[in-house]
C-alpha cells in the first residue's frame, strides 16, 4: 500500500510538510462545497495518522498533530502549536502561538487560548450553560485562557470562564468561576489554594 | 485514492446514505462469522471518517456519527440519533429517538437512553460496581437516562443510576444515586441544588 | 479494497496474529530511522482497526487492542494484556501480565502497572507536577499501580502516586496521595472510606 490520505480542493501548504496515512485534510463542513473554504497550513507541518482537518482553517508554521486529531472548520491557529493525540478542536476557536494541547482534550467552538497556554490530557472545555435551552445557540461562549496558563489533566471548565495569566489549574478540577492571574486552583468546585510564585518550582 | 471503507456482509442500508473514508461497517464480534448478524441502518445516514460499527445493530433513520465513532454489536438505536466524534457505544445499549450524544463519550453495555436525552462531551457511564469481582458479568447494569435529561460534560455516572425526566447534571459531577425528575445536580458526590423550572432559561 | 494496514521494518510477530485495517505498526519515533528500533509482539495478538503502535515495544503473548488504540515507543508489555478502544499508552511504560486497560484511558510515560491491575474507562494518569516548569523533563514520574488494584472510571491520578495491592479507587476520584493496600478511596480529593474485605462482593 502506498500513501493513503486525502487532501481536498482548497488546501494550501505553505512549505514543507509531513502528512501521514489515513488522514483527511480540507473536508467540507455541512453546507459548503469542496474547495469553497480555503485551508492554509504554514511551513513545517507534521500531521500524524488518522488526523481529520476540516476546511477553512488558517494555521501557522511548525504545526504538529498527534495521531487521530480532529479539527473542525474555520479556526485561527498560530505558530508552533501542537495538538495531541485524539484531541478535538471544534470550529471558530482561536489558538495563539506556542500553545500546547495534550491528548484527548475537547475544545468547543468560541474558545480562545492565548500564547503559551498549556492544556493537559483529557481536559474538557464547555460552552453551553443550559444545553438544549431555547437560546443556547446564540449564547455559546467557551473559556478564555490567558497567556501562559496551565490546565491540569481531566479538568472541566464551565462556559465562558476566564483563566488568568500563568494560573495553574490542578488535575481533576471543575472550574466554575473566573480565575485570577497566577492563582492555583483545585477541587470540585475549584477553589484558590495558592499562588504560582509560592510553589516550589 | 478512491473510496476506502469496508462494508461487510449482512449490512443493509434502507435508503440513501453517506459513508466517508476509513470506516468499517458490519464488523463481526468475537465468536460470530461474517454475515451471521444482520446490521440495519435507516435512510439518510451520515457516517463520518474512521467510524467502526460492529454487526447486529438496528439503527433508525437520519443517523449521524462524528468522526472516529465506535459502536459495538447488538444495539437498538432509534431515529434522528447523533453520536459525536470519538464516542464509544458498547453492546446491548438502547438509544431512543432524538438522542444526542456529544464527543468522546463512553456508554457501556446495558445502558438505556430515552427520547431527547442529551449527553455532553466526555461523559462516562459505568456498569460494574465491583470490577473483576466474581459475579461481575452477571450483574452488569448501566445507567438509565429518562426522557429529556441532560448530562453535563465530563460527568461520571455510577452503575444503574436512574436520571429522571428533564433532569440536568452539571459538568464534572459524579452521580452516585438516582436523580429525581427535573432536579439539577452538581458536585462529587452529586447533590441536588435546584430544579429545572427555577433556572433562568 | 484489500487489507489496508502498514507494518514498518523492524517488526517481528512471534506467532499467529490478526491485524485489522487502517493500522500502522512499527512507526519510528522522532529521531529514529525506520527499522532502527525492534518491535516484538508475542503470539496470538489481535490488533483492531486504526491502531497505531510505534517502534521499540516489547509485547508478550495474547496481546489485544480495541479499535483506535495508540501506543508510543519503548514500552514493556507482558502476557495477556488488553488495551481498550481509543486508549493511549505513551512511551517508557511498564505493563505486567494480565493487566486490563479499558477504553479512552491515558497512561503517560514512566508509569508502571503490576500484574492483574484493572484500569476503568476514561482514567487519566499524570506524570508532571508542575507542567512546563524548568526541570519538568527530569522529574517526570507516573503512578505506580500495584498488583490487582482497580481504578474506577474517569478517575485522575496525580504524578507518582502509589496505589496499593488490590486497592479500589471509586469512579470519578482524584487521587492526590498514596493509597494503602486493600483501601477503598473515593472523592475529590480522594479519601479512604473502606477496605476491600468489607465490601459485599
Amino acid at each position: 500500500m502506498d500513501i493513503c490520505s486525502k487532501i481536498y480542493a482548497g488546501v494550501s501548504f505553505l512549505g514543507e510538510y509531513s502528512l501521514e496515512d489515513f488522514c483527511a485534510v480540507g473536508v467540507s463542513p455541512r453546507g459548503k462545497k469542496e474547495g469553497e473554504l480555503q485551508t492554509i497550513i504554514g511551513s513545517g507541518a507534521v500531521i500524524r495518522t488518522h488526523t481529520v482537518i476540516y476546511a477553512g482553517n488558517t494555521i501557522g508554521d511548525n504545526f504538529q498533530t498527534g495521531n487521530k486529531v480532529n479539527i473542525r472548520e474555520e479556526n485561527q491557529i498560530g505558530n508552533n502549536v501542537s495538538i495531541g493525540t485524539l484531541s478535538i478542536i471544534e470550529h471558530h476557536v482561536t489558538i495563539k502561538d506556542n500553545v500546547r494541547i495534550h491528548s484527548q482534550v475537547f475544545i468547543p467552538e468560541y474558545s480562545c487560548l492565548e500564547e503559551d497556554a498549556w492544556i493537559g490530557p483529557c481536559v474538557v472545555f464547555t460552552n453551553a450553560r443550559y444545553p438544549r435551552s431555547p437560546k443556547v445557540k446564540e449564547s455559546l461562549k467557551g473559556p478564555y485562557i490567558k497567556r501562559g496558563a496551565k490546565i491540569g489533566a481531566n479538568s472541566t471548565l464551565l462556559p465562558s470562564v476566564v483563566i488568568g495569566e500563568n494560573a495553574l489549574i490542578g488535575a481533576g478540577t471543575v472550574v466554575t468561576a473566573d480565575v485570577p492571574d497566577n492563582a492555583v486552583v483545585v477541587g470540585n468546585p475549584g477553589k484558590i489554594i495558592n499562588t504560582i510564585n509560592k510553589l516550589p518550582y
